[in-house]
């Protein structure tokens, strides 16, 4: 028969489990980070090799792909690592995201021998890379998702932001460098590249938001001291206010340089928030051992009597559970490591479920800004199949319908997937996760 | 190395594990359903045993005490087959509401010593049995919250609703009998008993939006067509036009009497939703155990080639990752049970994905009302404990402010809790289960 004391550790263990799979998810993300700069500066090289015909970027494409193949080889490991069942409740969610990455990586010396072929426009090889790299966020999104524990989930939350406005900013240097390259500026592109601009400066916002003091410093040096950033808002401003105007092709390789080296800054920003989220694995990992540990060191006699021990009836003692609870006081398994003694299980399974009531509430609010973000790409991925909108117009449909009605983009967006869901015959979004998450 | 099939596989394996542990965690419920009813006519007969001065039905709480063990016996058969890991990611919560229910569990003797020797007031013995059948609600809260279907989700929240829309039946019939039995209705109890009818009327109103077709029926014949329910709308409709006069003492058997009689009435509809839950885990389970083994059973052959892999490079089948999704057709993999021949997996994981997403929608969907009553109880706590309301003072003070300021109650108790989060030193609400979920 499995007694209270049982139950208020089974909590911990479970707890425990948990942050042991959310370690190792982690381990994965921050693998995936790399990856994800690798893939972007292939990218950068793979078009400027298409773009040139072959007579630009190729000596640097080959030791590229090889960085790039050893950083696949560094999120195979973490896989392998992962265990049965990686990750709580939405483990399956995370497992489907990493099948659907695998795919991709399978793909990618399809992608590379069409590259060398020189059979891709610059544009199209852009949009296969970001394909890819949309899987590779999607892991880390599900595994944001999927974390329990708040300041854990906050950090990931943080993270993906920004490892998503960096890659919006890899997409801004490729439809820069392409403009540039041709000498205008078509609408459509012009409509694409503000698009992009102010799709990453939401995430970056998001990020900022969420991200711990010491990252910050970081980011706001990064924002305002960085000469590559102020290069980049310069040639940003030129281009856009030259409508219709030529551009000046010399630029494209001043613009490239600039992103690129932007880029490398903001993974800068991205390895020190995986350091600290290494670290804060570690630390957690830590205190919920020792709670444990202090938990099962109680003594069996803590317990009060079961049912049927005649001991307890008609004492006083026994009636505690029914007695208005006091107070709860400052008093913290967490902070102390171990229980005083003389403390009984019923409070201390009423502090185990009032801290674990606050873990929900602030894990809640960390995931809020990735279900609204999911909100978003997905009725922005539905408006653009059933309208065969671009991305820009679809999300300047959504907030022209917000303003419009004075309304938050979000509750556009959950009325756009609420009239969907009644109507399932119309055309839905295209599948995967790169529909979701991109 | 693991394979894109292996994670596609691992995500079903996740899920079926995740839908095994809700299958016991279901048998749980039912089991607490058929204490929660014990513990509930065992208070009826405390509370006539010591208004009575151990006159009546004192020969009745004997063989009803002995049937609620058997009902605690069979609850701690469940908790014996739950499993090391009962639960997906809020398995931690669920293990601390079992922890804090067999607290009450083993406290029920002494209770009783006390009944016995008459030394509780029957006000004092509801709020000790109401305090034990909260910590019961509070582990099927849990479950609830916890069930990763969309079905059984929606199911196991109805069933809650139910559950304590039931319990504040059961507490009105005490407010009604000691009501009765003193011969008047005093301002502090009238304000009781309405908020009690209110709130049972919303729990109802819920599950009602939630029922499957066939419970449904159940239940509008139990509202319509019940003589017991319309003896009880009599006297609850005489006891509150009577304000101030006297009521008819010989009437406390009879309220008691109709009240017990639907207690048992609505009993039966909880037996109605818990068959049907236990049918459809089985189903779900059966359902998923088919579509692993298709997953299983796919031809290696169906994994496209490796990266690295050199068949694969410049083949225009290669590439099908990286091209526009074609819009997902009609055919699941949970339709046919098996695989079509030809399919690929990339096809299955976005066909997969797409499941995932909407599953988590329709659960998100049926776990709103579980929020919402909690952050009502909750904001309800804190208020009780700030400014030492009852529990239907505070009820009313916070439909009142919501009524003013035209806003839904639920705005108003999220304003509450995210007030008070911001003045940590105010006093809090009180710990446990008990205040959050009662």
């Amino acid at each position: 028969m499995k007694s209270s004391l049982h139950f208020l550790v089974a909590a911990r263990q479970h707890e425990m489990a948990a942050l042991e799979q959310l370690g190792k998810a982690c381990s994965l993300v921050v693998a995936m980070s790399s990856l994800v700069h690798a893939l972007q500066k292939e990218r950068g090289l793979s078009n400027m090799v298409l773009a040139s015909g072959g007579a630009q970027g190729a000596e640097l494409l080959a030791p590229q792909r090889l960085l790039a193949d050893a950083q696949i080889a560094h999120v195979r490991d973490e896989l392998d690592r992962l265990g049965p069942h990686p990750s709580g409740g939405s483990g399956a969610r995370l497992c489907n995201a990493i099948a659907y990455t695998l795919q991709g990586v399978a793909a990618l010396p399809a992608l590379r021998a069409q590259v060398q072929a020189g059979r891709l426009t610059p544009s199209a090889c852009t949009d296969a890379f970001a394909r890819l790299i949309a899987g590779c966020l999607s892991v880390v999104f599900e595994a944001a998702d999927s974390a329990n524990e708040p300041e854990i989930s906050r950090m990931l939350v943080a993270l993906f932001h920004l490892m998503q406005g960096k890659e919006l900013a890899g997409q801004e240097r490729a439809c820069g460098t392409s403009a540039f390259a041709s000498g205008q500026l078509q609408p459509s592109a012009r409509a694409q590249w503000l698009h992009l601009i102010e799709s990453q400066e939401r995430c970056f916002e998001v990020f900022a938001s969420l991200a711990t003091p010491r990252v910050l410093v970081l980011w706001q040096a990064h924002m305002a001291g960085d000469t590559d950033m102020a290069a980049v808002e310069r040639m940003r401003r030129v281009a856009h206010t030259a409508s219709g105007s030529s551009l000046s092709r010399s630029w494209s390789a001043d613009w490239f340089a600039a992103c690129s080296h932007r880029l490398d800054a903001l993974h800068g920003v991205e390895t020190l928030v995986a350091q600290e989220l290494q670290v804060l694995c570690l630390h957690k990992l830590q205190a919920q051992e020792q709670a444990l540990a202090a938990l099962q060191a109680l003594p069996p006699g803590a317990e009060p009597a079961q049912e049927g021990a005649e001991g307890a009836e008609g004492s006083e003692a026994g009636m505690a559970f029914f007695e208005a609870s006091a107070p709860p006081d400052t008093w913290s398994l967490d902070a102390v490591g171990a229980p005083a003694l003389g403390r009984d299980i019923l409070s201390l399974v009423q502090q185990q479920s009032q801290r674990l009531q606050t873990m929900q509430s602030q894990i809640q609010e960390a995931r809020t800004a990735l279900h609204e973000r999911k909100t978003l790409e997905r009725a922005k991925g539905l408006l653009m199949a059933q309208h065969q909108l671009s991305e820009s117009d679809a999300y300047q449909l959504l907030r022209q319908t917000a303003m419009n009605q004075n309304k938050r983009m979000l509750e556009v967006a959950e009325a756009v997937l609420a009239m969907a869901a009644l109507v399932p015959q119309a055309p839905a979004a295209p599948a995967g996760p790169a529909a979701a998450e991109r």
